[in-house]
């Protein structure tokens, strides 16, 4: 305990800035080689001096696409790096229209998905040869399945997380769609809910739902029918079988297939940190349009909106310790050896002292929503689960409790004293500082997954979906950034297809501010986000004219 | 196996009607007295004669309160019996205006409140002694504080929970309440972190949030404080230490000793089935009122909405195996022990059959709202821990896997293959047909409490909650109960007290039907609700008249 509290202390008193300055992806003392450089978004296209440049933490230069670059559907970007947390900019991003190829299933295993590469990169832009021109109106029926792809990842404690999940999360979606892609193809009739099977070759009823009037079945005949069991002693034939079932839509595969993709990329990364340097974590953002619709899924606390008809739709919510309160505290009070003897899974309105051992205080387990008084015992003065309250600090990237903001610390609600944020990828070897407690149990790696139809509506030139890290929506709300981007794109000229770029760029500069005496200030005096700041804005109105 | 595909297919050939008959709370070969005898609502001030009447299952007269009764303002209430499926009404239902008294904590140990009664009726109604009169406008302060209550609890496999419920669910909450009714009644600070105690008195900052130039604390150093570590070896005074701290609102209070009321009750149930015969289980959903604000509380699948200006706002969830798969999946994941070696915590869309193991079936676990295929094993021919889809039949009093209404059965989603709601009182004993594994691990007694805040809105005669069981709902939308209710009271007089009775008998001879030759029908040949039906209307704008 005390040699915690000594570092603790020494770190809190010298303010050391810690960002992974090794290179990057590097953390001091591996001697493993990085899985991927650090890098900017290929799609930017800069050179290694650009790249440098983009590192001011001062001058703080916001990047864009240059003009000679273009993204699918005019996509606009722009990005910014912090104002001095970490070394490195932490956030990254991709933009790529995938093809997933017929290959045969054997191909894809989901264990080795960068090693066998099945999905080819139709936009030459992200390898970084030339202007690359991307091919819009060419039908994807030719090839295998299409889809189009946007992410962003914000690291925390490293940079090596994001930047490993923003080369390789794609190709974990191409992989999970691969082996559905035949039957994503034929919209014409459900999933068929086993594969290779004749539905006439099969004595149950498939497919339809039964009618009311059709005999069911007991759940003890059904296990005997299943499970093989012999019949009844009488030897009489069994009564047929009816069985009902589920009907499950196109659009269920292509969740399941994220879902299971970002599963995937975290046991990748888990994998390949015995080879490669892979640092700290990162939230993931990803946006995968297909088949006319948007699936819109995020892990952690960067957010999506739709702008349409300067109307707002949230595409996405956030997952952080207050969010997630009761799944993390269920899961302390089932597992109480992974809070190691340290922590508690109650919740208290603060630190609990021993002298207010026998009063009593307000307190919430996980059932409840509300709060009641306790008595407190000397378990309750074990440090909470989840403590504080609002919004997290980055951690920096090999310490975790202290960052250079330190009056937010003790604001901020975080698991385990550790992390602000609960979903994500990597954070494999991430620990409760100086001791054994490891905080990944605690963590998940499932986005949420929301869609929306683009056939449903007719998009206009201004009706975009903007994608930001959460350096853009800590200082701007939503109906700030609708009105920023709405009233940006109106004095735009509605053909210039660098508009989205131009307005991304005035986003990232309305959330960062201009640097004055007292520091960057945005709009009324306040603090501007001193976070880094990633940001897409993808018109719509692409989509309604994709096949 | 075979013991249980006998008594299985016995009880499905013979359609035997089970229904809690031997006195309507008792159980078949139980010699344990009843802790309540099975009755009706007591607002309803039904005799023996009367109560044997309104259970006429062919008839199924609709019960309404007599006009000599009144409930707490004006209040409608109608009920019916289902049509078959079990003996008795298994609904029950409560309306009572509760006073908290000032009293010693000791005189309201949370654990036995129904033998210390705390709570004292101010309306008479409920004893049955008389017409009764509702003191409505005298000042609660006098007494302690008061709160209107109304709630409906929809029984299953018994009636006993049920009615053991109606009784005194509402002392559990006055209980809790008692504990922090000094707390509630000072609505100008909020409520203290700690009890009995002087915030000067107070080393540490309390009550008040910390300014963001306030030195933070590190964890380190805070447990060092909490716990009485010794400081650090120079001996220097420790730094001064300031914690932030969550603001609680009265509200959350409330809310918490609702769901701590639920929690007691439960409990009550399962001690007492020691010494008494309390049957099955029962959903519970409760409405109170106090200090200006409605608690909706729910656990199960009843349903509240408010109709305010011909628009609805719901008030509750229904929490159904279908709702809360995902909770379910990931208890059976982490305590497979559970699951008896029988069901597995995947889902599928069917079930599996032996000659499929090998092949690929679409399947979901607890991580996934999506779905994927999976390669089907051996351990996949379990019966799955949640099947079935869409509305659930009600258990009938003691045979957990059969109802009159066969053709229902299979296609309703079930937990354990055994019941169709996920959250309510009581059913500690129930187990899967014929084998040893428990249901109640897999329910919660937690209810989702909702707040409407009755004083933000001026609310005319015709604004109602309306509250009712899943009789009402399975044939009735939001909307449709909406616009009867709307168009009903429209042409009632706004002056006649009797109008929300009226009101609530049309819904229920809505939703219930008329009997024709093939069965009981409702508007536009639709069959009726074959369920008990219970449902209270209860105007709003006497909320706003109360002090």
């Amino acid at each position: 305990m005390l040699t915690r509290v000594k570092s603790a202390v020494g770190a809190f008193m010298g303010g050391i800035m810690t960002g992974g300055g090794s290179g990057g992806g590097g953390s001091p003392g591996s001697d493993l080689p990085l899985k991927f450089p650090y890098m900017r978004p290929e799609f930017l296209g800069l050179s290694p001096d650009e790249i440098e440049c983009s590192a001011d933490h001062i001058a703080r230069p916001i990047l864009i696409l240059k003009e000679t670059r273009r993204l699918p559907w005019a996509t606009g970007y722009a990005e910014v790096i912090n104002a001095g947390k970490s070394a490195l900019n932490e956030d990254q991003a991709c933009c790529e229209v995938v093809v997933v190829r017929r290959r045969p299933m054997s191909y894809c295993p989901p264990s080795t998905p960068n090693k066998t590469p099945t999905a080819k990169r139709r936009n030459s832009l992200p390898n970084g040869e030339g202007p690359g021109v991307y091919l819009e109106h060419k039908h994807p029926e030719d090839e295998g399945l299409m889809f189009h792809y946007w992410a962003l990842f914000d690291g925390h404690a490293g940079s090596g997380a994001a930047v490993v999940a923003s080369r390789l999360l794609q190709h974990h979606i191409a992989c999970q769609l691969q082996s559905v892609m035949e039957i994503l193809h034929n919209l014409d009739s459900l999933p068929p809910t086993i594969l290779g099977e004749e539905p006439d070759g099969n004595p149950y009823l498939q497919g339809n739902t039964p009618g009311p009037h059709q005999r069911s079945l007991t759940r003890a005949a059904s296990l005997r029918g299943a499970a093989g069991a012999p019949s009844s002693p009488s030897n009489t034939p069994p009564p047929p079988r009816f069985f009902t079932e589920k009907k499950i839509q196109h659009e269920s595969l292509v969740i399941g297939a994220m879902e299971n993709a970002f599963k995937e990329m975290d046991a990748q990364i888990e994998r390949e940190k015995q080879g490669y340097n892979i640092t700290g974590g990162c939230t993931a953002l990803t946006v995968v349009y297909m088949l006319g619709k948007l699936y819109v899924g995020n892990a952690g606390d960067s957010r999506a909106i739709i702008i349409r008809n300067n109307e707002i739709v949230p595409m996405s919510t956030e997952f952080t310790p207050e969010s997630e309160r009761q799944r993390l505290q269920f899961l302390g009070f089932m597992q109480p050896q992974l809070l190691g003897n340290e922590f508690t899974h109650l919740e208290f309105p603060r630190r609990v002292q021993r002298k207010e051992v026998g009063k009593r205080m307000l307190y919430r387990d996980f059932t409840m929503n509300g709060w009641a008084y306790k008595t407190i015992e000397d378990e309750d003065l074990k440090f909470p689960l989840i403590y504080g309250e609002g919004k997290k600090v980055r951690l920096n990237s090999d310490f975790g409790l202290l960052t250079k903001k330190k009056t937010w610390l003790i604001f901020q609600a975080r698991v385990l004293a550790t992390i602000g944020v609960t979903r994500g990828l990597g954070d494999h070897d991430l620990k409760v500082h100086d001791s054994n407690i490891y905080i990944k149990p605690f963590l998940s790696c499932l986005p949420e997954v929301k869609v929306y139809n683009l056939t449903q509506y007719e998009h206009g030139a201004d009706d975009v979906l903007v994608m930001g890290t959460d350096g853009l929506w800590d200082v701007l709300s939503n109906q700030e950034v609708a009105e920023a981007v709405s009233t940006f794109l109106a004095n735009c000229d509605p053909d210039d297809l660098h508009r989205y770029t131009m307005a991304a760029q005035d986003l990232v500069m309305r959330a960062r501010g201009v640097l004055r005496d007292r520091g960057w200030r945005i709009t009324n005096e306040r603090l501007g986000s001193g976070d880094d700041i990633s940001v897409f804005i993808i018109p719509l109105m692409y989509g309604n004219r994709q096949p």
